[in-house]
């Protein structure tokens, strides 16, 4: 295991998807054999959007937790830790806010479009803040890679920025990270639109059972100018050729010919995912059960993670303090 | 004792004067006698303005508690503990910041000050968000009473508004604490501007010796009108006049009849304060290097502090935890 420390995590928002999957989850399964993997289940994020309604949140830790390990996030390697319960990130937070302009923040592109709908002044402080909170996310463990998409590269460079200021202001404690950016493109939703997403009714969520994956596939989206079995198809508008590039891209190109010579019939060429995406989601429902089985387990593994997380932080926040002159005490 | 709680406490910017004497420090010594004091070392809002050069913070955390301990604060009857030592106050104020909007901050009269002069954008957020963190100052300890100037109830007010809106959305677990507004005005500086201010170079600090009183007392401003001895004067623009009135309220009928009838010369008027000054701050001195010379037990008193203040904490944040749904493992 090389000394580089990967962080990733998602919203505590709802449970995951194929979006997630394809998106993220398939990398971190493949580099938690690299590096040294932490996951952060990021609670206090969510409470930027669910602060009014934090009781959805606990449901949610415990399915994405089951999400991440039926899809192969070994504990053993993984370090899987709670957020809201390592309360150096928030120590971290507070002390990064000290430098920070509110210019900085609402220039951040996610800030930037939430505060032309809703203008900055109706922004509530931690929303317009969460880029800091990002950044004490990264730095509290001293992560040197973050995977990301190409549209949160610019949430990244301001986390380097944060980071880069306060190893200039007080000592090199912290580290700065580096992106690592994925070559997966968003998967689009079974309706066609840009973003998979749960909110959006157009997801198939990683615990689907074989009859819900049929489903959503038979009801999803497909090129409409496919009106008889012969018309001529335009794969590039279709959803269902965006998950055949996912989930089988080996035969992708088999799947383009035939969709634009019309010799692949839709419900054919929806039979075949469909049948693809149960063999990827059957191995992980089945792991998954065995968790479900055992909730006592899954806690204590994510009570081991963030307990391995916090010892981490105590650690870089004895150096911040160092850093920062506030180790009155030694 | 009754069942309430004060909090008071200080910005870790430097060593405390005769202002915060009689604005607050006098009145503290009188109220830990009624109430459960909790007395806190703001050094993480001394971050606010000092994030830059935070190494001057440990020695005025120590002159600080030296000047406390000096003008009669009990460490066994008041709680003194330094703010970034308790992490439970940054985790509040992350919590607090998801539902109280930029406008409410930037409508706080200090920030709205600030913002005029530097423009909301150029401000730090955590300069933005110091209402915010002052509320967490206030709520984690579940203070009842907080003793304020005029000039700081729309902090206070806000405080109270953050509280009962946690209240509010979770579990009214936080207790709304009422200011106790001093009758205590601002004191003046020796040069007569209207607060008294180590910055300012007008202020008189509570460690001063009998000669550095006797000099700022010398060198202060008077009324100009009193170029010769028997000129009648004007008291309400002396600074001296209002030494007397805080320091000497009952004899200060006498100092204005004096002043005012031209038969109190300015240099006799000016030895009565320094006298008086010398007489408060006498037995500070002689508190002040009995402490000084233990500096282990002034660490230790200020560690037994903060230990109070973290288990005070905890217990709040198992409550706002319950509260908020976040207690995932009991
Ligand atoms: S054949 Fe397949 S790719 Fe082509 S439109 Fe039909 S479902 Fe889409
Ligand atoms: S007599 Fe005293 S109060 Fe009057 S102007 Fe002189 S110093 Fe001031």
């Amino acid at each position: 295991m090389l000394q580089e420390r990967v962080l990733t995590g998602d919203r505590v928002t709802g449970k995951l998807h194929l979006g997630h999957y394809a998106g993220s989850l398939k990398n971190r399964v493949a580099l938690q054999e690299q590096y040294d993997t932490f996951i952060l289940l990021a609670d206090v994020q969510a409470l930027t959007t669910h602060f009014d309604r934090p009781d959805v949140i606990p449901r949610h830790l415990r399915e994405i937790t089951l999400d991440y390990l039926s899809a192969g996030i070994d504990p053993e390697r993984a370090t899987i830790f709670v957020q809201s319960m390592v309360p150096e990130i928030a120590e971290l937070t507070v002390f990064f806010s000290m430098f920070v302009t509110v210019n900085a923040l609402r220039h951040n592109p996610t800030v930037k479009a939430e505060s032309k709908s809703a203008g900055l002044g109706d922004m509530y402080y931690g929303f317009l803040g969460y880029p800091v909170s990002q950044a004490a996310d990264i730095a509290f463990c001293k992560a040197t890679i973050v995977p990301v998409g190409d549209d949160q590269l610019p949430h990244l460079e301001l986390a380097r920025k944060i980071v880069r200021r306060f190893n200039e202001l007080y000592k090199p404690v912290l580290v700065e990270p580096r992106p690592l950016v994925g070559d997966m493109p968003r998967l689009v939703g079974t309706d066609g639109s840009a973003k998979m997403s749960k909110s959006l009714g157009n997801a198939i969520e990683l615990d689907s059972t074989a009859e819900e994956i049929a489903y959503k596939i038979r009801r999803a989206k497909t090129d409409p100018a496919r009106v008889h079995k012969n018309d001529p198809g335009h794969p590039d508008i279709c959803p269902i050729y965006a998950y055949h590039q996912a989930f089988r891209p080996g035969e992708s190109a088999e799947i383009r010919e035939g969709c634009e010579k019309g010799t692949l019939g839709c419900s054919a060429c929806k039979q075949l995912i469909a049948g693809a995406l149960e063999r990827l989601l059957e191995p992980m429902r089945e792991r998954r059960a065995t968790y479900a089985a055992r909730p006592k387990d899954v806690d204590d593994l994510l009570m081991a993670g963030t307990l391995r997380a916090r010892a981490v932080a105590g650690e870089t926040m004895k150096e911040v303090r160092e850093a920062m002159c506030l180790d009155y005490f030694g």
